[in-house]
């Protein structure tokens, strides 16, 4: 039996994964989940008490965690009512609807004295984690320039999504953690954030955007989505002084990605005024490279999962490591995604920390 | 015998590309070229007078038009002697190292009543003028967002361009001519500027820029450039609401395209809850599409080279159709570039027109 007894808040799309996750996780017992949806309940696992409201699962004493999985709206109700019961929380992304919102999760539950974390789970994507290793070892030099993209094809989301007052929309859904990735690599104040976000395809919220963070340190970097690009593709480059790290493949949060380190065995020596160096018409500086001029190198390898989001939670639970994600920095991505907000509203830039 | 006598200014890099150009136009007669640094003279083309000034040059009666072709800080003067001359001038991009030059010149040009236009050439660029042609015929629906980059190896650039005093780096090289393509191409006010430039290989020019135009009618466009991007690359990203047109190849300004517009069969409908529809990890946004449900179609065929700048040139001269580098169109894109260094500079955004 193990030590931590887990209630799931929420029994919709992310409810189910977390409890096939609870079923692979020997230090974690899944005791109930709670739905008002009657028909979410019916293939909850055997063996797990199952309520169709949220006051009753915090009531249950067997419990002391939640993990909360209710449409984004009802994350503050939650978190208070399993707060005041006591529970340790684990919150769904995005965590709160506004900055003023995830304050106030932040008082209640340290006035409760209750652990208190979100499920930012792709931090551990294996594309972030290997680009994070070429930026941590600076295997490409000193960094001016990293780039995330996503592109999908579907234009339309699913169900909630495509509600503005439910959360939805790609900043809320996918920004959230795409921000966290870039915040979490790049150890710098941003000065600036410059954001364009549309709506494509879909009449009420966002399914295109970019955001642009300038680095105190120098660095740019670039986060793009698109769910109506038509390339499918989870891309990343990072360009440095001695080389550009790139990824370019389809979405893939776990396995082997797609990319290489590439690299020049020189760079272009002064070329007298009269000399046409490259086939491709009159251009000297973007031709065809000579043969064996670019080389490339393997990327780092890593070895991540989403399931190691809940082994840092247990072992932060046995006070053998803190946890991974910290508070202050889902309130710097929360505050970022205002700036991304304002930003795409005024076409100006916002002058951030 | 031509009715067009050319004189060429400056008869380094691009002054033997104009020289080798006028070798196949019957229209125009190369009747002389100057140089103050004697060694460019030596592989002048047979029977061309040579001098070793321009006064000498603009002085001889033969030469109704120049082509000026001097490092850029020289061009006003250039132009001003050859106007004062009474000739007819063709002058290399940039056409002027600020927009307060730039307006001198047209004072100068528009007081001696001589022809006056800029060799902006890329206008007849393969790439640029499929997309344009996607663009102008709306082949991809209502447009959204329009990418050009422009990524080499190099990382340092050739003789002159290293010094800023000369008009060098970049901005002034390149992107005055990707400025200029996109706003031939998209018929609407900027809204504002966002621009990121960096030295990243070369010491004091820029080698590396993103610029970001909001438009009125709603479109975003992005230029990107990078000497040391290390993956070679022109790339065209055109978005709309029934598809995607893609370039994606190597550097080339004249033949076929690498390219194809993708669509797709029909948009995500409503997925409900529970169901994991990827094998890509938990997300349902951003998985592989289902076979054949993306299709691709040939991009449009145009047929161009930068021979046609100057076949345009010619029919003006006869009054067979307008100059197609047009005078405000040059000083809005030298506008532009001045928004884009000071959004650079100062990590805002640049309220345009």
């Amino acid at each position: 039996m193990a030590d931590i007894k887990l209630g799931i808040i929420g029994f919709g799309f992310m409810g189910h994964e977390h409890a096939n996750m609870m079923a692979t996780i020997e230090e974690i017992d899944l005791v109930a989940v709670c739905d008002n949806v009657p028909t979410q309940l019916e293939d909850a696992p055997e063996g797990v008490k199952k309520y169709d409201n949220m006051d009753d699962l915090v009531a249950d004493t067997e419990i002391n965690t939640v993990i909360i999985s209710v449409p984004n709206p009802l994350h503050l109700e939650a978190v208070e009512k399993a707060a005041r019961a006591g529970k340790d929380i684990i919150c769904e992304k995005p965590a709160a609807m506004t900055v003023a919102e995830f304050d106030k999760m932040c008082e209640i539950t340290k006035e409760c004295g209750v652990r208190f974390t979100i499920h930012q789970q792709r931090r551990w994507d294996a594309d972030f984690r290997t680009i994070k290793e070429v930026y941590d070892n600076h295997l490409v030099g000193k960094e001016y320039l990293v780039k995330s993209q996503l592109y999908g094809f579907n234009g339309n989301m699913h169900d909630w999504h495509i509600y503005p007052e439910m959360g939805g929309g790609m900043l809320y859904d996918w920004g959230v953690h795409l921000i966290d990735q870039i915040l979490l690599m790049v150890d710098s104040k941003v000065i600036s954030v410059y954001a364009d976000m549309q709506n494509v395809i879909n009449e009420n919220v966002d399914d295109y955007f970019k955001i642009i963070f300038k680095f105190e340190n120098g660095l740019t970097s670039e986060i793009e989505l698109g769910t109506y690009y038509l390339t499918p593709k989870r891309a990343w480059f990072l360009g440095g002084t001695t080389g550009s790290a790139v990824i370019d493949g389809t979405f893939q949060a776990q396995g082997n990605v797609d990319g290489m380190i590439v690299r020049t065995k020189h760079l272009l020596e002064n070329v007298p005024g009269k000399l046409t160096m490259t086939s491709a018409g009159p251009t000297r500086s973007f031709g065809e490279p000579e043969p064996g001029l670019l080389y490339e190198e393997s990327l780092p390898k890593v070895n991540v999962c989403h399931r190691d989001f809940f082994v840092n939670y247990i072992n932060a639970y046995y006070g053998k490591e803190e946890l991974a994600i910290k508070l202050p920095q889902v309130r710097r991505v929360l505050c970022m995604m205002d700036a991304v907000r304002e930003s795409a509203k005024t076409h100006q830039a916002v002058l951030f920390e």
